[in-house]
């Protein structure tokens, strides 16, 4: 059996993963990211060598690439990345030929709402949102049982929909964005904000520097009940759950899957997410108001649903070919 | 040939139509709406006389329903409707028993964004925003080449996405609604606080008196150069940007089509939109962004949607029924 081999690329990490077909992670590796200044190709590089360590001497079936940036609607290219050195250039091709495998590439949050749609947590739902909540949020929309990629392969940009007019200013160069108030940067600007002005159990976790403070940390303090930490992750659930309501009226999904790593806090997070949610969704009354549960599969979920679009992609591909195949021999036989 | 009916149902007014297959109003029928407060029975009575004022003594085919409120999933029941007296009700198959025709239902905006489809603006795109700007906000969500209904039958309730954090109380119940700045409301709200601040051709137009005013009168002293009804269109299609670009980051759509009764002012309301939202846009220089452009249909679009749909509905009913019966022609032939 070939492998099929899942990697996620993002601002600091490569994870390539090999992953069998019922979405077992059967092996890992993992490379940092030269940066997003330098050439392209140092990040290819780390691509490979991570590529190279999972493949082995095996054979490859195919490799699934989770960008985290605009992957282009045929899934060739990578328009823009914030976090990593391309710009508008075809990685998927220039990866093929340099592996000598088929190579398939979409966005990470893509790749993450696949994983849970084929193994995880969105279940035998049909239409589903699922948001990415990270540094950032990251987000995709399921429909009819598929990712919808949208016209230019940018759908479920929820991050930066604004909510707030006039607003945090945010780095796509807009202001007010929904990530600016619910993200683990938003977690973590709010609990730094408060160390100072109330006891709090977080100025020991990062040895009374507030800059040192990171959002692990302020998921531990909210664990262990501190005050600080639990009104930062009650002021990010109430916005998370202020834009589901948002994403809810507009799309009316079956079920909200929140993943990403600020969603290992549970029900920290999403309890005051739910509350506001309905609270602020039109109609909650008169509808089956989605749940809206934590993602199965845990930071490794880009990778896996890279590797099952390259399963599923090759496997197709190779029916296809199989059917050709079979389709002359008919046709020979006949003539 | 049978005739196709589509019934449009507002807070204010019935309109009846028979729709040609090719999308031409063939005759039109209005009613009163006997009001919210009244027994449902007069609405249906106010329908009835629609329907068979248009129907005279012609063999109908179908009648459509396009109804001003939440339309369930299975297009039975309305859920709930502000402006009508239906209250969870299973109004499809009381008049279809009442008419002794086949009934299909379903929301009017995403009746109207089926006409926008078939005959309208929507073109050959297969992905689409239909924004509907009348007294509020209705919309619905094209993918695929077809309305996306939604789990409840809900999706598309773009009117009540909060964008102003504790902004204008919505009769919605929330508060900083879409709706509440860019809508036929929020152009007289506009407009109404500006007479008596400055010079306006409103005031002659509404004989001094602001609550007189209506939208129509604001489109008609901005066609004619009024600095403060072309101040209320640039704020209601600034905020009507907003809130696509927040729709386009979702969905990333093919292209948006704007319809309802502030679309008649044309460029004055869209000219604004398309700038706003290409500058709140993530990534626009990216992308491409969609065009705005203006529905095809104007005001009868529910209606011709809601005679589409029964036509296409009874078609497809007609359609497997004949094939039903040539089977069981077949099958007794090889008997």
């Amino acid at each position: 059996m070939p492998l099929f081999i899942g990697v996620d690329i993002g601002g600091t990490k490569v994870l390539a993963t090999a992953v069998s077909s019922a979405g077992r992670v059967l092996r890992t590796a993992r490379r940092e990211t030269p940066g997003r200044r330098v050439e392209a190709s140092l990040v290819e590089d780390a691509l490979t060598a991570a590529v190279q360590e999972i493949a082995g001497t095996r054979r490859v079936g195919a490799i699934g690439i989770a960008a985290a940036g605009f992957v282009d609607a045929q899934g060739e290219r990578v328009r823009f990345a914030p976090h990593l050195p391309w710009r508008d250039e075809g990685v998927r091709a220039r990866l093929a030929e340099r592996w000598s495998a088929p190579v398939v590439l979409d966005n990470d949050a893509n790749c993450a709402a696949r994983a849970e749609l084929t193994y995880g947590a969105v279940g035998s739902a049909q239409d589903a949102i699922v948001v990415t909540m990270g540094t950032g949020i990251g987000g995709a929309v399921v429909l009819d049982g598929s990712v919808h990629r949208g016209y230019n392969g940018m759908a479920g940009e929820f991050g930066h929909m604004q909510v707030v007019a006039g607003g945090h200013p945010c780095e796509c160069g807009g202001s007010g964005c929904w990530e600016q108030y619910s993200s683990g940067n938003a977690l973590v600007r709010f609990a730094r904000s408060r160390i100072g002005q109330q006891p709090t159990a977080l100025r020991d976790l990062c040895d009374g520097d507030p800059d040192r403070l990171t959002g692990p940390m302020v998921t531990e303090a909210a664990s262990a009940g501190d005050d600080v930490a639990l009104q930062a992750f009650a002021s990010v659930g109430d916005w998370l759950g202020v834009g589901l309501a948002n994403l809810v009226a507009a799309f009316d999904p079956e079920i909200v899957v929140i993943g990403g790593g600020v969603s290992a806090a549970g029900d920290l997070l999403l309890e005051p997410a739910r509350r506001a949610m309905r609270e602020s969704l039109v109609g909650a009354e008169h509808r089956t108001v989605p749940p809206v549960v934590r993602a199965a599969l845990g930071p490794e979920a880009g990778a896996i649903g890279a590797a099952d679009l390259a399963r599923q992609t090759f496997r197709s591909a190779g029916t296809r070919a199989r059917a050709r195949r079979r389709a002359a021999r008919g046709t020979a036989r006949h003539r």
